[in-house]
């Protein structure tokens, strides 16, 4: 079977030599790939004049919607992605994490794409900065898409998670991308793509995939195109250093392998819950996906005189592991992903004896229901090195597949020092009961890692483990991990965002941001906004309400009603006793209360419920004979799907201020109200 | 004078060739500098190893508090800075941009580093993530100091504000720094260090200082440490592929001169007060700091028709704008920065006028009180490109002085098609009055531009102007600007911060942030919280009130005490239309009030004010009969300095969960207050 490329919306067949992609279980051939012939500089023009811009018309609620289309659409369909992930050596287990894992990315992303940005095509970021006294001049941050392509470019062992981790983010950006699998795995890759592209719901020129070499393909990136790179540390340095990247200040990510730890602390002794957690999970982390997976744990920190006890039951699970053909019922470990693969692993490994002395594997090993010389099998390593601070190896030359050192320490200073001669790690795992150490050895290490595991037994049952990225972390570490980060939540949208700093006065701000601003124009007529639909209100519309004098007998009611008799509120020489007040003081939730009663409509309208309320502030007291008035600004519009049988409707933020007889601002804050739309 | 650097916490005097550095007004000599004997590598450790820890153990707002004690020191002292700063030959205008500009930024963070980070040594960044249905498994993300050090290399054109604007967000993200000045006015940078180090205020090894070339200083940067650059494109971009940084991932920050443009909109005709704010900026920009800032405007974009309006007019200010000594009274610009600056602004203006005709400049002109041949004199030179889009000179070629090219547009598309010809701008100016026009071109300019100013009369008075960067603005601009970011607040902070996500259980993350989360233990005791001070309360003490059931005459009544008679509270059947409510609700400021009266505890006590309340969400509706419970908890404190002849107190925020009689929550946020200090 030929691989596909998908290139200027056409699936293409590579001309010239391909490449043969081979079942890592039997070594059979699978398919060939090529992208020989494509026009790798057309592809990014393409995806910038075709994709960019259809992207870019979309809102954020927009894209949100298509990528969980998307991924409906491909989880309905995943069975036949699975028979495909087999051919890959990956287990149920493995395939989940891909697949399902990947899907997951996206479904996260649409709901993140809906909470946590605007129904706009830009993203307005952090509040308004005050730029001068009088506040004619303000400023405020823009985040808009990037108008170039985003090229990504994938590791072998995450055909689809691989792809989908980094499209999420980057189509709910409004950005379009050119999808680079690595070449041994790109079958699987492309069997998700076409689906895809068949599903009709990415716009034209959103996404296209080369199977094969990228060719020239970043030699035409410019300044405003990003490109995400997963893999190995070598390769991603020569692409970062590559001429159009440095040329135009293009924004590169790189997420490498590193030399990951699991710290086993003092108190999870051998017979505590937490020192079998750690077991486990060491374990786990050496055959999942074969130990083909760049946040896997490479490097086990165990207290002096656990050694033995640490090494002796990850060698009874070891044990247990049986390795073969996936497919075969109890197989628990399947192939490397190639043959390739299998030599790589073994010399890294041999480099890493010459510090260490391996306590498990090395002999012959048995292989289910598959030929062992045929398919990319290896059997788990476990090392020992005794001396780690006198020893580099275990800390810097990556085995990439089911091989492990052990190492010990002394004190808790130790082992974090011994975490931080990996500089720079995706993810480190503790295991401790003990929060103080959890504290201790947390802040320690982080400075060298992306992400970071504390297990104990009462987080252990619903764990997501050492080794798996989620899409509202971080994903990335500092040093040998790459510097990169990705995901994140909203973080890894932004990535592909430019930010701008806005400078105006308020009116101008609210009109390029859609977000009224204090100073900026009010509209004010003889309609009370309340009698006003979704539709018909407009940001800036204001109300400002009649006066209250708040009294004594106010005071005293609300304390009754409410059974608040705080003494600020009782007692007048108490009140004046505590440095704030000058005498007993309305409960604030009495000036909110009242705020209300001045601006509410109370007739059955459009406004369906008041819902919540932000950044309340009271800013200056309000006292007996103190007379109050307020401002109510529709600040922000969302409009809302309808939900099923429900009435249309969208939130509308308003602003609140509630001044004193002297204009002073006694509270300030924001509400959130449903408001009917238009019928 | 021969300068001296700062290592190793000594003042040391280069050794071997120095390079001599001249009055730009006068061209004699005022310095000799050279770094020759210095151990970079060694500046680099002592960086790490005295510095960096030192810095790591105090707070932000320690730190703050540190750099607004700098701040103070330097400001008494800074008259000696604006005499020297006159050899650079910058007036009085330039001299207050780069000393009270540098020295402000210093204040600005001093401020945002208490009111916008935590009194710890991390800052925890954004909201907890849930990972699990259960809640026993959560994520959050902290932000750590990096453990390297800082290397900043600064432009010639502000050596104070250059060196200050780095150091700001380095030194309060805990980060020590070495700072390399320009060369040329090395001068200037060394007096003010000087007596930043004689305040005695900075920790031993925070700062460093290298006065001539930074020799191989970049070839031992290592994985935590950072670098940021301000300079020339092609300097920067050779750094930025030099090995080290490279091969270890090393942040690398990069701010570079880019062609700015200023766009006069179609509605700021001749005649309007806004066709006369530009005509001033555009001046401005060329004139101040003899045209010599990164950010000075160097495209004129003008609607066709307008050009010679627009040439007349700048040619009119240019001609009253006196050049020469600034210490004389009356000139408005003075030299450029060297004569070597006179000779490549020369050669630069020349290839730009192979695609443009100089409309202004070129001929004789006078210098007063100054040798025109011994001093860097340069007279401003206005260029017009008749036919921008055939030609990209204008676009292209940066004269890095007072050099401009005015240039006509159709159409605002065509307006927004010049601007992103630069290909990266760290700023543009937009001058128009009317919104639609301002928000149609900034969204159409924003991704290729850091900053973007929109003036009209009503911001023009408290403008800050094009040139000027700001501290809480991000400065930075993609493609040819460099691709990087500086300042922007608290953003410019995290640039020498990691960024970890931690994940396990919410007492181990409790722990870690010292941030109570949700299902984190909860500590309860015989005392009221409200009677613990501030030092006795611990984050998770929790008080679990008794229970109040709300009844309808609840309703009525606070309705009537506060006003608010919206329907949904007064009529059972209008309540229920609106698909939302089963009938009538109790007010939600209602059920806000009665939880206070159901956790206040009302004598005189350590509590002084509840002064805000964040985040309230209304999550399920109270009707009359339910039964409604609170849960308060301590979710944070933050010790606060005593003011003057005032109570020791501290901020303490709670963590509000009202419930109902089935145990679903019906209210949570958290509310803000004031607790005394222990005596």
């Amino acid at each position: 079977m030929k691989l596909k490329n998908y290139a200027l919306g056409q699936w293409v067949e590579g001309t010239g030599k391909s490449t043969t992609l081979f079942n890592a279980v039997t070594g059979e051939p699978v398919a060939e790939a090529s992208s020989g012939g494509l026009d790798f500089k057309a592809m990014a023009e393409y995806g910038r004049r075709v994709g960019g811009p259809k992207l870019r018309a979309m809102t954020f609620h927009q894209r949100a919607a298509m990528l969980k289309a998307v991924a409906k659409y491909l989880t309905e369909r995943k069975d036949a992605f699975y028979a495909v992930s087999a051919y890959t050596g990956a287990t149920k287990i493995d395939s989940w994490i891909d697949i399902d894992g990947g899907f997951g990315t996206f479904f996260a992303y649409a709901s993140r794409g809906r909470r946590e940005f605007p129904n706009e095509t830009f993203h307005v970021e952090g509040p308004t900065e005050p730029l001068s006294k009088g506040g004619t001049f303000i400023g405020r941050h823009i985040c808009v898409p990037l108008e170039g392509v985003a090229v990504h470019i994938n590791a072998f062992n995450f055909p689809v998670w691989g792809m989908m981790e980094k499209l999420a983010p980057t189509l709910l950006a409004g950005v379009p991308a050119i999808v680079k699998p690595a070449t041994a795995t790109s079958y699987l890759t492309e069997a998700v793509f076409k689906e895809m592209i068949a599903s009709g719901i990415l716009p034209e020129g959103a996404v296209q995939l080369i199977c094969g070499s990228a060719g020239d393909l970043l030699d035409h990136v410019t300044e405003q195109d990003a490109v995400a790179f997963t893999g190995s540390a070598a390769t991603g340095r020569m692409l970062k250093e590559s001429k159009a990247i440095v040329e135009h200040a293009v924004r590169f990510n790189m997420e490498a392998d590193s030399l990951n730890c699991a710290i086993l602390a003092p108190d999870a002794a051998p017979g505590t819950e937490e020192f079998d957690l750690f077991i486990k999970e060491v374990v786990k982390e050496m055959t999942v996906k074969a130990g083909q997976k760049c946040t896997a744990v490479r490097r086990t920190i165990v207290p002096a005189g656990m050694e033995e006890d640490v090494i002796k039951a990850i060698r009874a699970r070891l044990e247990k592991t049986t390795v073969g053909d996936p497919s075969v019922e109890g197989v628990r470990m399947g192939p490397l992903a190639s043959k390739a693969q299998v030599r790589d692993v073994g010399l890294a490994a041999e480099r890493i004896r010459t510090a260490a002395e391996r306590v498990v594997g090395g002999g012959d090993f048995a292989v289910v229901g598959a030929d062992r010389e045929k398919g990319a099998f290896y059997q788990p390593e476990l090392m020992y090195c005794a001396d780690p601070f006198a020893k580099t190896e275990p800390h810097d030359v990556e085995a990439f597949g089911p091989v492990n050192t052990v190492m010990p320490y002394q004190t808790l200073d130790e082992a974090i020092e011994l975490a931080r001669r990996g500089r720079g790690s995706l993810c480190g795992s503790l295991v401790t009961a003990d929060p103080a150490t959890a504290q201790k050895v947390v802040l320690g290490v982080a400075p060298y890692h992306g992400r970071l595991l504390v297990l104990d037994r009462s987080s252990a049952k619903e764990s997501t483990g050492h080794g798996s990225p989620l899409p509202n972390l971080v994903h990335g570490g500092p040093g040998r991990a790459g510097g990169g980060e990705e995901m994140g939540g909203a973080r890894g949208v932004l990535h592909y965002m430019q930010r701008t700093a806005v400078q105006g006065s308020p009116s101008v701000l609210t009109a390029i941001t859609r977000e009224w601003t204090k100073g900026a124009t009010e509209t004010t007529d003889a309609v009370h906004p309340f009698r006003k639909t979704f539709d018909e209100l407009h940001i800036g519309d204001t109300l400002v309400t009649g006066t209250r004098t708040i009294t004594l007998d106010d005071i005293v009611k609300f304390a009754e009603l409410s059974g608040d008799k705080f003494y600020a509120h009782m007692n007048d020489e108490e009140a004046r006793s505590n440095g704030i007040f000058e005498g007993r003081v309305a409960h604030g939730y009495f000036i909110v209360s009242a705020a209300a009663g001045l601006f509410v409509e109370p007739s059955l309208g459009p406004v369906l419920a008041n819902y919540g309320l932000e950044n309340l502030r009271f800013t200056k007291p309000v006292y007996p004979g103190d007379t109050i008035q307020v401002r109510l600004t529709v600040k922000q519009k969302t409009a809302k799907d309808t939900p099923e049988g429900g009435i249309p409707q969208g939130v509308v933020e308003w602003d609140v201020e509630v001044t004193n007889q002297s204009g002073e601002a006694v509270a300030l804050y924001s509400i959130l109200t449903l408001v009917r739309r238009a019928a």
